[in-house]
């Protein structure tokens, strides 16, 4: 964490314990650095596990073993080294992955497909065995942390660690999910990979877990972008031990499912708001809403144009209500999109309507509104129902900063 | 023209007359500055024409307008406003588009399809009718200016005027190509949309001129990005006045085609590179290679994906030969790749191949590349034979600068 902490930095909150998992930490020594850097959970027998993963091609070994392995449905253990993605090292980064496996199998006498493991840090090196296999080791006999030491240990390039929890009825039996993410953009060689991991002690069938996860997945993580760059190794698993003692989850018939699956959403929506407060050079925070598309896709997808746009950044960063730049976003977009319906404001404030600038429009308002840290930007594209929000950042000298003032 | 010229500048050529092009300035004062901002050029009776237009779906009147009367194939006159890009202005933009036809078509007594309108500048602030009206009056009258004059009046956040020529032998008449062009990005509210106009004398058919100014489109206009951005007016339009006596090419079975569409497209290019050159806080200009694509279109994408990462384009500022953002943003394109079978070089020299960082990579000739002006990315995918080339330039400081340190 050499970068100062960002502005829109949040204090970590208090996570309850989770039955039936225990985190613990440990100094591997991947780089050079005084500091933990190998994060080890156990959990309970009979833990059902769910995941996401990055969409790009070019992902890492432990990205392709654990797509394998979440099918399986079964978790023991997750493992996240910090300090080495392991991306981009061909055979040897293979095997790396699968010696950890095989180390925490052996000891927990569980399947190798039920050991989870990340990594993030430099690319192009394969994690170093020997350090991992001592890591390991140790950390199986470690004392248990608390989840704000396990944050800190797989943060890389962050500058705050990450948490969020939240809770759910099922029945008359009270289930919570603590849940721990790091990533503050797409650093290369300290590739700020976003790796996210929610525990639970409800009982959820796997392939529920899975619909809880991916759903919610699609309008958080999927929803923010910090420079519309992404990670070779991108991940968020979910875990839930069971030990509540709530009868199981099996599928949105089953009483309390409902809730439990707004839990999942609400706590990957506090992790994705988190990742995205720590963009690089971050200043704001911006929500853009769009509204009247042809699908929600559809929104999305102009959401993101609008999110991603270089120079929609840079106007929000100066503070300048440039709409102008935001109807080219919309254009690029390639969605369903009409010039001569669109209406665009900011922080509530229309400041054009169905394709022309308002005649009266107060830019007072607007200018106060973009002067705080917390943005919106809506756009309404007159068609149809289809909305979505899409969570970014500024872009900023400090962005520059961070990412050119450096050698690897 | 605030900023100060790009350190990637190149002076302006010597552009020869064509024959039947007579171009002419004057300053219709569309924004309050001391310089001529309305270009007008007249072109013989029987020029044929050609366009290719901006595909964002928000474009502006001019840009429907120009699509629709292109199809006619006939033009006898070019008016280009700059300093309001009449973008967004709904009916009433409109209107003053058709106002300017109407007046022209009225003097040379031609079909108001024949002349061709483009605006740059402000956005959502309609073109005002009556500084139009006056301004093209005058212009009708005034004497004729050379190309340089031209290139600075078409320009509004160039820091240098912009031009090509090419000539290319049909049958033994030599036919010449003169060209302009503005753009530096898409910086709004002066919107740095990208204007280029091509004059030759040569006798085209509309059909075959259109074919060659697409098919280079292609590969130049469409194969550059300074910040993934794209302008809601971007227009090239070719004029072939026949003045050169050829016989008209009307297909690539014509005597002398080939070379006609070799020269329409060396000069894209060339126009193409200085938009590059122009780029907001451009210091270096770099060309992104891809080979070993499934397809040429696929290479293209590829090559884009690289050309606008912001990870990228900051390692480049930062004269740091990443190759792992480089591998990101191969993977993030969706296209065809495989992690094991991906090489990476920069300036001809291999960092990474087939999957892993080489062993023996002598980083000492790469680091003297990214010191200088012009970089080369090559990226091999070992798929197929589709290749392409892409020109962006770096992500600086600069850029910043221009875009959020301001307000509109």
């Amino acid at each position: 964490m050499a970068h100062p902490v960002s502005p829109l930095a949040s204090p970590f909150p208090a996570l309850p314990d989770i039955a039936g998992v225990t985190p613990r930490i440990v100094r591997a020594g991947y780089k050079d650095w005084g500091r933990c850097d190998l994060t080890y959970v156990e959990l309970a027998e009979g833990t059902s596990v769910a995941g996401v993963f990055t969409r790009n091609l070019c992902c890492s070994s432990e990205v392709e073993l654990g797509r394998a392995n979440v099918a399986f449905g079964r978790a023991r253990a997750l493992v996240v080294n910090a300090g080495n993605s392991n991306a981009f090292t061909g055979y040897r980064g293979r095997e790396a992955v699968e010696q950890i496996m095989d180390q925490v199998a052996g000891h927990l006498g569980c399947e190798r497909t039920q050991v989870f493991v990340s990594s993030t840090g430099v690319i192009g090196v394969p994690l170093p065995k020997d350090k991992a296999r001592e890591g390991v080791a140790r950390a199986l006999e470690a004392e248990r942390c608390n989840w704000e030491e396990a944050a800190n240990t797989i943060a890389t390039t962050d500058t705050f660690p990450k948490g969020a929890t939240a809770t759910a009825m099922i029945g008359d039996i009270e289930v919570t999910i603590s849940a721990i993410i790091k990533g503050s953009g797409m650093i290369a060689p300290d590739m700020a990979t976003m790796l996210g991991y929610l525990f639970t002690d409800a009982a959820v069938e796997p392939g529920f877990l899975q619909a809880c996860l991916s759903a919610a997945n699609e309008r958080t993580f999927s929803c923010i972008t910090v420079d519309s760059d992404t990670s070779t190794s991108d991940t968020v698993l979910a875990f839930a031990t069971g030990r509540a003692g709530n009868a199981p989850l099996a599928s949105f018939q089953s009483p309390g499912a409902h809730a439990f699956a707004a839990a999942v959403h609400d706590v990957c929506r506090q992790l994705a708001h988190l990742v995205v407060r720590d963009g690089e050079g971050a200043q704001k925070f911006i929500a853009v809403t769009v509204t009247g598309a042809v699908t929600d896709e559809s929104a999305r997808k102009v959401a993101l144009a609008i999110a991603n746009s270089p120079l929609v950044k840079t106007a929000i960063a100066g503070e300048d209500a440039n709409w102008g730049r935001v109807v080219m976003a919309v254009g690029k977009a390639g969605e369903p999109a009409d010039r001569d319906r669109l209406s665009i404001g900011f922080g509530g404030t229309w400041a054009a309507r169905e394709g022309v600038p308002l005649a009266d429009y107060d830019e007072a308002p607007v200018a106060e509104h973009l002067r705080g840290q917390d943005i919106s930007i809506e756009v309404d594209l007159g068609l149809g129902d289809g909305s979505a929000t899409v969570w970014t950042c500024d872009l900023t000298h400090g962005y520059i900063s961070i990412n050119a003032d450096y050698r690897s």
